[in-house]
């Protein structure tokens, strides 16, 4: 074939990508999806709504200003100035993108060049690698690692940095750490003085942060979420993004947005102008009435903000009561809407598995899909090479699902442990 | 301020933006709105009633697949195969992209590398030249020359490419060429014989290419729109783009798609995939019914396939005829939704205008929304550096408007007419 026809380099080693192989085995109606992230409870009824009205207006069905629909980022900035307790210009400090994806793209092709290195936090929500790749840089990595304490149940905040191994990751080719919290897959909140002290590298290797933040209010009893962008030093020198879907249960909206000073989101704007340019309008309008409609209750028990994370808890306590009862060690997620859990228990016979060289939970996961009709996420897939073994026991389920779809998940669980017992 | 703060060297020089700008200066609402390729008038009931119902169903607010919602490729693929004669696989020969604009930068992204050239027929849509900059490839333009003939009026058919002139910016380092037709802003549409040069070329170099072809709908009574894929030895080595925003007059919605062999396709899809993921869910399905409608009506003059170009013809010879009457020489275009016209006559003083190492016809625009509230676009925003000046004494009036709008803008130009005279 001709040499006409192959990749750009950029995109060389790219082209796997463990969402479009596991969406596609868990399409199956038959199959209880615990996989994806992707919420199927009930989105707002007012953000809906929203929607549907805006759809009959005309010019809300025509292009908007491609950094953000001024509505939006007006939202935005009334919003996050109550946590950043200062001024944020809409239009200069907010880029609304394609998705919080769409927003680290945009901020590791404005900001990483080619040589640069970035610290990326094992394990990691899979694009990082791929994207710092794309970019020509290298991603170094650095893993949480995990104290248990005896006896105690594991939880996410087991999982932490060694503040020593972190520092020896940072040199002067390092252009950025990529932060995310709460965490994807752990549910790990990071707390104020983890934060403290990736801040004080930042600002002593003068270093960006990118931080990832999409979980931000989906925080359980206990814990809280801090905004590194707001600690001394660091507002300068932080792109904190946000989503759409995952603040309103609306995944397939694909509407994220950064938030930083307009030095580094100019840069952004300028990597958006020459890839999309602008975001769907009707949506962005919908959403910045749904922001309206949350940000006048913000103390009240049903904004959103507030009732989201308090449904969402009974849910995680559910899953860990549930797989506790059949013997599964899962580790105790603060925040997020995934919990990670130890399947090398089960002991499934994996041998008669094609592509016998993927990890253990890749092998698993396709087994349980097939066998079990239930599906999840391995964690091997939020790994890089070196470090997938360290991972391989653990699979990721899913839990902002309703209550008709986590009983389906609970009959498939406790039959298949009465099966073994 | 800190290096690290600075922009990424592949987004160097790219920062301005001709839309950003001029959209900016627009924005007043006495301002009569030519400029940006933005229909006014109401986009069809049906478009936005699928959209209004699609809101309300859980499960299309979230997530779907990333290369397309399946509903849309399907009817794309139903779509697109009555005009290549063959099948077009839905999930391997399609995909769906946020806007045509995320089609270009997929291409581009996919498929060029550092160091490839790039033939860019002048004047181009703004965004082929920083695109393939971004790319760190080397855009090589050749322009379209007029050939009119005395006494006729212009037309967009007289600017022609000069079959040697473009053979010579043929190598072995030219990846590919980018088309683009019905053309943006000229309104020309490539003949059979046009394309057939270019087909000739691209096999002879072995040589990409990608089509824009977003105003595929929009062509004029005595003119046809040929796909360059479906030439001999073409589709092989063309991405064909298109546009929801200019078949359905929603530029809003941001969705677009590339068609093309799974050979390449692929390559745009691992872009996509570390770019922005997936596109927006209620919008793909709307689009995805909308098409279903007017796919079973497609040679009912009620499709709006064949309905929206009559409409927007009669709009054109609006255009044309006023123009004319008050002694502006403009280009009449044989598609699309653009009109430019030679200002020069008007012999308007822009001394005192500020910028004055701007092109001629950014000095006018600017002048004309400040001291007549009438928008446009200079024409030499489609053109590279050394072109610029070429093209300079012409502005280019949008006109897929309501007729209070061209009303408006007709008051506005006699009212003009008549002081100068």
């Amino acid at each position: 074939m001709s040499l006409r026809f192959k990749n750009a380099k950029r995109i060389e080693g790219l082209d796997s990508n463990i969402w479009i192989e596991f969406t596609k085995l868990a399409a199956d109606p038959s199959v209880v999806n615990l996989g994806q992230g992707l919420p199927d409870i009930s989105p707002p009824v007012y953000v809906k709504e929203e929607l549907s009205k805006i759809a009959a207006i005309d010019n809300l069905n025509q292009y908007t200003r491609g950094f953000g629909h001024p509505s939006l980022v007006k939202a935005l900035s009334c919003l996050y100035e109550k946590f950043y307790h200062n001024k944020i210009n809409p239009n200069e400090e907010i880029l609304v993108t394609v998705g919080a994806y769409g927003s680290l793209f945009n901020a590791i092709q404005g900001l990483i060049d080619e040589g640069d290195e970035v610290i990326v936090i094992v394990p990691f929500f899979d694009c990082y690698e791929s994207m710092v790749r794309m970019a020509g840089a290298t991603p170094v990595f650095v893993p949480l690692r995990c104290k248990p304490v005896d006896g105690k149940k594991c939880s996410s905040s087991d999982w932490t940095l060694d503040p020593q191994e972190l520092a020896s990751k940072f040199n002067s080719k390092t252009k950025a750490i990529i932060l995310n919290t709460p965490h994807n897959p752990l549910g790990k909140v990071y707390t104020k003085e983890e934060l403290q002290v990736i801040a004080d590298l930042c600002i002593k290797y003068d270093t960006l942060c990118i931080s990832d933040e999409v979980y931000e209010w989906l925080v359980y009893t206990g814990n809280k979420h801090f905004k590194i962008a707001t600690f001394p030093g660091m507002w300068e020198r932080t792109i904190t993004i946000g989503s759409a879907g995952k603040t309103f249960s609306v995944t397939g909206w694909k509407l994220g947005w950064s938030i930083g000073p307009k030095h580094l989101i100019k840069h952004l704007q300028t990597v958006q102008q020459n890839t999309v340019y602008t975001c769907a309008t009707p949506l962005q309008e919908a959403l910045a009435q749904a922001f309206w409609i949350d940000i006048k209750r913000m103390d009240d028990p049903e904004c959103y903000f507030n009732s989201l994370p308090k449904e969402l808890e009974v849910k995680r306590d559910r899953m860990v009561h549930l797989l506790e009862s059949v013997g599964l060690k899962s580790i105790v997620p603060d925040g997020g809407y995934f919990i990670i859990a130890d399947v090398s228990m089960l002991d499934v016979d994996l041998l008669d598995m094609k592509d016998s060289n993927e990890p253990y939970d890749y092998k698993f996961v396709k087994w349980m899909i097939k066998n079990k009709k239930l599906s999840a996420i391995p964690v091997s897939a939020f790994c890089n090479a070196e470090t997938k073994s360290q991972f391989e026991k653990f699979v990721r389920f899913c839990f902002i699902k309703k209550d008709s779809t986590l009983d389906a998940a609970e009959e498939i669980i406790k039959a298949w442990s009465r099966q073994n017992s």
